[in-house]
């Protein structure tokens, strides 16, 4: 049987989830990838190219949990989606600030 | 012998700590307190009500080992003061949108 992906509804996101969730690295990267694309991406294409597939999985499931990803089998694969609009609805600004700011880091 | 505190460089401080230190509730509370000051609050003034000392001291030197607070002894007393300036020169919009977010959280 196929496990089936679980999502918060929006009114249960966490201020403090989405913080936690994105004060990761590899989650931040992972979050920076799906914010550039508009239909998805599968994990592999979406994480970090250097993680062991048991760590795309547990940080897929934070982000899930966190309210920040969706995440759908289509086929073989899994493909996850920013839940953008839902997110900047409830926390308005937090997400694209977090986003913005991380690039202007990088290029320090 | 006095214990001084010790605070990063604000070229020290990353967007991961500032998240990671704000994904608690109860420190989310505390910046929001100092935000609300122009001079700085006691240790007791800042944290919630209900905390133990020990707690509050615990979630001050994470907020200062993130960056966001600078922590001053003035004659028996501790006083905080929120590094809005340099944080917000560092991380711009980062923290002012997510006290907004969490105003407005609040009041649903």
């Amino acid at each position: 049987m196929v496990r089936l992906f679980v999502h918060p509804a929006i009114e249960q996101v966490t201020l403090e989830g989405v913080l936690y969730a994105l004060a990761d690295p590899a989650r931040l990267e992972i979050v920076k990838r799906l914010a550039g694309e508009t239909c998805g991406l599968n994990c592999s294409a979406a994480a970090p190219v250097d993680l062991p597939k048991s760590t795309q999985s547990h940080h897929f499931r934070i982000l899930r949990e966190a309210g920040l990803v969706r995440s759908e089998r289509r086929g073989t694969e899994v493909v996850n989606e920013l839940r953008c609009g839902e997110i900047e609805k409830r926390f308005p600004g937090v997400v694209s600030a977090i986003l913005k700011a991380s690039e202007k880091a990088k290029r320090r």
